[in-house]
């Protein structure tokens, strides 16, 4: 398959409101007249929602690191089999929210060591990087603040203290900066609509390179 | 982990007895006052058998032969680390029937290039071979019959005709001779208390030396 779309991905810890701004551009690139699939990691497509679940449900340790990399490595597999190859050799504009970037960083942040195999398994079982990642970045005490609301409740929020969620974005903006040809970060301790604009400039910018390549 | 027990393995074609002679030899070796550990896979632990579920249920088109493989190995990472290890580690016997030459097999057979695919995710996520492999080798013909006897339908068996069996334990001893140091091939088109004789003969000299190494 040629793909000849373009690939988005959106990254971002926990309440930096990634998943809002992924929805937006999907809707202003729409009426735009863009043709384009909005989706989301872990998940995505039929046969990795459901790998999604048998990680995400149950006792979380039931699950090493590993055996949990490789499940996120099939679903991530079924994925872009499924839902983005075939939308990119269409032609279309794939916004997903969440990719690689969050595993490589997840996995790096709880075992150093990780990182090489989550790398290594990218490499030999996926290949595909997006060829626009956006990072919206802001400071984790207002990314928390904002995660919290929304859940409504602290209590799953209990590991992801203040310091973890500093280490988040220390991890994501490393990623942007070992991969600083796809990377673009966008601070997200603005207003909504602000951040939209610069969303939206950042991708016909992408998109505009893309149809010249 | 250190891991000072000894891992055996039987492969072999269905219908060629090994699961069979599994059972046998690890009823035989507990009666000699061994501590064994019988197993099996897909499966052998309990998110393994989750994953296998997830596998083997439904349209079998519903996973590529790489999200197979890579579910597969997720699998085989957990019964690794939940059910073998920790059971070799304690000095037990572990008898496992098929392991990761089952794959190597199959998936071969389906594509060449595959083969490459599941040599290199082993190395990078289970690492461990088995110390002696059992291959009951038998007549595809008389395998078939079996399998059909036992699953008293021909129905399923459509796909797994005498020609595919008869690549299939081609498969096989193309690996028994690939990995010669571990492989032992039993003659299955004997009756069953000839062939436990040999398989028990064949483990027992395999203790031994793992004894003195």
């Amino acid at each position: 398959m040629t793909a000849s779309g373009t690939f988005i991905t959106f990254e971002g810890i926990d309440g930096s409101g990634k998943s809002t701004q992924a929805r937006r551009l999907a809707d202003t690139l729409r009426a735009e007249g863009h043709d384009v699939v909005l989706t989301r990691e872990p998940g995505g497509s039929a046969g990795a929602e459901e790998i999604r679940k048998l990680v995400l449900e149950g006792d979380p340790d039931r699950w090493s690191a590993e055996t949990e990399i490789l499940l996120f490595t099939a679903a991530r597999r079924d994925h872009l089999e499924r839902t983005i190859l075939p939308a990119l050799t269409k032609g279309q504009v794939v916004i997903c929210d969440r990719f690689a970037d969050s595993t490589r960083m997840y996995q790096g942040l709880s075992r150093g060591d990780l990182r090489t195999v989550v790398d290594q398994l990218h490499s030999l079982m996926i290949g595909r990087e997006p060829d626009l990642t956006i990072l919206i970045d802001m400071d984790p005490d207002t990314g928390l603040n904002r995660a919290l609301a929304r859940q409504g409740s602290e209590e799953r929020f209990e590991d992801f203290g203040p310091e973890l969620q500093r280490q988040m974005r220390a991890g994501f903006l490393a990623l942007a900066d070992e991969y600083s040809d796809r990377f673009q970060i966008v601070d997200g301790a603005r207003d909504m609509d602000s951040i939209a604009a610069d969303v939206h400039a950042i991708t016909l910018k992408a998109l505009a390179l893309k149809a010249l390549a």
